[in-house]
């Protein structure tokens, strides 16, 4: 049982247990993506068996989720060139060819995306145990930048659909804090391509976007949620997952299971475990699909969106059934 | 042959040999990525056999080669919040939890990308015989927008490495125009792996990047380069590929074959076949393994990022061998 | 008598009443900028007795009004580079220099600002009767961009604290349309130095952002409001100001005085007088000086920033008395 | 002489000569326009006697002069709507009314700009002596953050035309180093309105500008210039002037006068006398009036845009004679 009062010290022996720091040297950028190899590569790529390809990405507007903590704004997407343009014929090119072109401003962590292993750090220490301004300074991350991971998050991805096998109408409320015990009952309920172990790319559906999809966002950005409970720290480090992503915010149940502290299983996975967290995923078309045929294993790649030195990035996943 | 002094009418002309619209209906927005059907991706699925990917994204940086033409700057990259805030303790988190956060200021075609049916517009038209005007206003493109390709660009990809084939050291020199006879030629040299049909992925190799890497930018962002010919546009017609994409800056020849034209092929492959085309994508080291083990085909997964309305998008393409 | 059911008939009357076109000739870019002379600006410095300056700019930050309206979003600020990275010695400079750099995206109407003259069309016609899409397209204000007024805006400003006076506790309520009557009581109670007339700047104090100040920002952008009535069209037609602003995020009264109409003033005011808006000044310091000592007329300085082609522009505007 | 070798030796020599600490507390945030009081106020609005109004500022757009060093791009300025969406009629407003309405992102020491006192640090001091990690962190400067100095700079204006006293044609060489006897030479020269003292606020012109104007950008940003000499530490320090500008990028000299040193002026000026460095203004228009009637004082404004917390700031500086 977890003492409530008292984070920082089930954090520390959470970290203690689950260190994978020197587990793959001391220059290592990639956590558990090293989970993730050739042979995992083939295991997904036998998964395609009807060709049907799911989007796993929100979308990146200004009509998005985010209200501003700490700057996270949504994304403003703003046209240099437009078919007005082109129409009117002021754009100085010949011949009758026009153009529309645009730009973005955008937190990386706006939308879809991946947690670097730069995001989080536990007392000042980065992944591996780099000191934290070692690795992230105001020039990016020197060290773990997204950009490392290029090229490694292609391979076999499984669904809990917890939402579904224990939620009602498919959706978990806030607050509920997904256990162990909780992911291996819905592996049971969801059949045997529902197995989850090493170099898997883990994906857990709580049903809360399809929530905030129908109500409006609401506080789907920073307030509460159901997510992972930090009881699950040792499941995550021992199944030797590559990834797991949610279609949450924050991953992890919210509020969190102490009295006073901030994203808990964070402080953790992403500095000692070196895991890659991915958030605000889109698994519904996905889920609905898994649960009309009872096939909850896939082909999924989900590469970052290499922004040199980013603790975090947009990504387009795709699974392939 | 082509007549260098007349763009205007060698277009039109290619214009209505090649036109796609109306072939999937009048409300179409996913032009040849129609032909990439599920079938389609079964055969790109059953080419993965090592396991071994290949990212073949450039990175999104400040360093990158972009000039500002027309306001494509490089991605300006900051930070909200760094290791260094994290050590110092200023944050304002419990218990020891500290993080890293970041932004990004980009074109979205500053990099590795996919222009999308509205980026281009031949005589005030778009795709499929829209106005440009109806399509793509300062609010963006409100009906081809790049987020209705989602999920649609997985499937098999094929090399053709024209600068290994024909190019000297791998290269081939800026305002080569590489014809359907160049393209033959590649294929005829890299073996039966090499064929290229209906709902392929085609990737285009002419050497330019390698040599901007070696070299230095230079004027990779809208300068010379080799690229596609003008007479290519009934051959990329004619095979009904579903997607193209090169390691140049601007997928066609540069300087172009006319005395006065601006990306003409451009202007018959977007708004009249309705072709998505890829730009700026690094296709070296997935060349290198291709002609190493003879096998230029494979999957592709290349997603764009679904900002919602853009004419463009940043991807980040994961070849599966 | 407003007929409340026909803005577009009062719109139209009021712009044949009161149109300047063509009163500076075919070309003019500065509106009623023009009446700000150099006579003008002697009389302003002879009000410069005591010395005492006065900030009339709100903060430019992620902390202000904006809610998204249309893009419109609040600045986000981001460092380069800090003093963290400067103390850490990562920066590269020799000898013990340090330093910190920034940047910023913001709407340019985010916080304190001129609209320019490009910035409200009537039925598809700009200042001085041009053609909107002749004035603005996607690459700015090719006309009447904001750099145009550089050096103008240096003159005698005048203070109309209609809150004061009319108000309570010096605060109008939300709703509340200030006519010219209202105006007209305002300079009477206020004294002598608060006479309007040919060249000055106005402006007008409602107590919308003290209360803003004091409750938080609620609607503060793009809610209801105080402001000055369609009706005080001709008196600001009349009296040739050269240019009025107020505390408020409209200018003018919301919801305004028609059934079913959006910022029906602005509609008039820009387009066809070539009237320079303030909006989003703090004026509650001066204010509450010119209360204390009975004088409402000052020195006032307001050049916006040159941005090429804005067609609005952040001010820092100093009173001085 | 200065000792070439040893800048980190003659800086900690300036600084402990010059130096400003505590001389207005321990809280201080102003530095020196503390000089600059209400006195000065009315000496320079007695100077306003044609009402002539002098913009200072550059153009902020995307042809500047930066090249990208450090991050310091050129603005990028974007619309969020137009005049051909307005005529269109497409932007959903009701009868009639359209609107244009645009975005920028840009460095804020891009163009015409305050430094502000967190902007540089000397080994890791900022102003006043406080470390500079407790004052400029990844959420911008806390304590010395340019919004602190809203409304102080409106004061005596005078400028010193070095360029067209000493240089050619009126612009000195690359690498000029302007001493205090060049200064001097230059207010003898002016004669009788060009003094400078306490709380003036000093405009120097090189003709770096100018040439630039005429020749292109080149290297205007970053490279070569006149300017400043180091040498100037003690007659800035001890003329009490509230903050000095010039027409270049560095202020100071370039390259220095230290054969391997960067911008050491900055480091004592800033950190240690707490002045307030203006770069990139326009003084051309202005220095021909002065050359013209011979009157080389006026009034001038330039408050700083109010980016809360931001280390530097785009000015638009007006001088009125």
């Amino acid at each position: 049982m977890l003492d409530r009062t008292d984070p920082e010290a089930a954090i520390a022996a959470a970290a203690r247990r689950c260190s994978n720091w020197g587990r793959w040297g001391p220059d290592d950028v990639l956590g558990t993506l090293n989970f993730l190899d050739e042979a995992k590569r083939r295991e997904g790529a036998a998964l395609i068996r009807r060709g049907v390809s799911f989007p796993l990405s929100q979308r990146f507007e200004a009509d998005g989720p985010q209200k501003g903590w700490r700057r996270r704004t949504n994304p403003v997407h703003t046209m240099l060139d437009t078919g007005l343009d082109a129409e009117r014929g002021t754009q100085g090119f010949p011949h009758g060819i026009g153009g529309a072109d645009d730009v973005v401003f955008m937190p990386l962590q706006a939308s879809t995306q991946w947690d670097g292993l730069g995001h989080i750090f536990d007392h000042g220490i980065a992944w591996n145990g780099r000191r934290a301004g070692d690795v992230v300074t105001s020039e990016g991350d020197q060290v773990t930048g997204i950009e490392t991971a290029a090229g490694r998050i292609a391979g076999r991805g499984v669904l809990l659909d917890v939402g579904r096998v224990l939620g009602t109408d498919g959706e978990l409320p806030d607050g509920f804090a997904i256990t162990t015990e909780h992911l291996e009952e819905t592996m049971a309920a969801q059949g045997s391509t529902a197995h989850v172990g090493r170099g898997d790319l883990l994906l857990v559906r709580t049903g809360r976007l399809a929530r905030a999809r129908r109500e409006g966002w609401g506080d789907y950005a920073g307030g509460p949620a159901p997510g992972l409970s930090f009881t699950t720290v040792d499941w995550l480090h021992d199944t030797e997952i590559a990834a797991i992503a949610t279609d949450t915010w924050g991953f992890e149940v919210r509020p969190n299971e102490f009295d006073d502290a901030f994203q808990p299983l964070h402080q953790v996975a992403i500095p000692h475990l070196g895991l890659f967290l991915g958030e605000m995923w889109d698994l519904d078309a996905l889920a609905a699909d898994c649960a009309a045929d009872g096939v909850h294993e896939f082909w999924l790649t989900a590469d970052p969106i290499p922004v040199t030195g980013a603790v975090g990035a947009p990504v387009a996943p795709v699974a392939v059934k």
